[in-house]
């Protein structure tokens, strides 16, 4: 345990702590109840902070939320660069694979899933989330395509890869083995070899 | 607007109006504020029949729940049988692509996931759901086998053509056209071909 002086010395240490504090109870509570079922005052008192300090950072609770989920996002599935669009995609496959069944993944698909009927403040940060996710994709396909490759585009990456892996986790439809999760980049590999005509 | 004595004369008719009030209430409450955001009670108000008349007919809300769901996709997607598998899985696309898009469709998605999180119960009803639509393809992909067809298998079939559509409908990202079901079916027939060795 750190003392009060400590504390008072490493400002950005403990803002940092707060954050991270504030986060996990955020996504415990999503786990636990389901997005809109609970309140500021709960995010605070489990993350043992003030009711304040969340209203000052963050405004709401959309905010909030839609901060832990483009955090958990950009935290959890960095974009690789192997050199080439295979190996890229096998790792950038097996990286969401892990994060999604990971300890938060579930919940935080929940969650991005549950801020669709949360208003347009809840729309937006869904948005958000989708927005994150095609631009880090969109980083390593452009990258292929600088390189000669001929890249899918990133509403396919979406659809044939993170759309299975999503919906398996959702419905709980079995693990997502290496095996698995290879045969989906398979699956896209063949249509982006050499374009025709 | 029927009399008491007509009520009285077809109590099949008035069994299936209830049920068919409670099912849209149900929909309803799942739409306007998710999962788990609402009561037995409430759900007899708003169909205008009594708690008793529910907990008599379903036991529970998950059970309830789970009817819905249920009920909702066999009635929506019925299973066509064109002669072929090009036929079968395009038509199949088009009528699911028609119903995840209709008034009820994105509330039932939700619900699915929603009851992932709803414990025991819960989980049941999202297994029950998962294995009526598996069990609708499975039907459909074995009249191609008799055939001589090789079809794919039910999971490619949630993976490529379903999860695509969910996901996309979930995260609020751009319609379902007929173009874009269709190539969903284009990418998993060329490998439903001959098969190899």
């Amino acid at each position: 345990m750190e003392t009060d002086r400590e504390r008072t010395r490493r400002p950005g240490g403990r803002s940092a702590r707060v954050r991270a504090a504030v986060h996990q109870a955020v996504t415990d509570l999503v786990a636990e109840r389901g997005y809109g079922n609970f309140t500021v005052g709960e995010v605070a008192n489990r993350a043992g902070v003030a009711d304040t300090s969340i209203y000052r950072r963050w405004g709401t609770l959309e905010a909030l939320t839609m901060d832990v989920a483009i955090t958990w996002l950009t935290a959890t599935s960095p974009i690789p660069d192997t050199g080439s669009l295979e190996g890229d995609l096998r790792a950038y496959a097996a990286n969401v694979a892990r994060d999604v069944t990971g300890p938060d993944g579930p919940a935080v698909l929940r969650l991005v899933i549950a801020l669709s009927t949360a208003g347009q403040d809840g729309m937006r940060a869904r948005d958000a989330f989708l927005a994150e996710r095609s631009s880090q994709l969109q980083t390593m396909l452009d990258r292929a395509r600088a390189r000669g490759e001929q890249p899918p585009d990133v509403l396919e990456v979406l659809d044939h890869i993170l759309a299975p892996m999503y919906i398996r986790i959702l419905f709980g439809a079995g693990p997502l083995t290496h095996d698995y999760v290879d045969t989906l980049v398979d699956r896209l590999l063949p249509l982006t070899g050499p374009a025709e005509g």
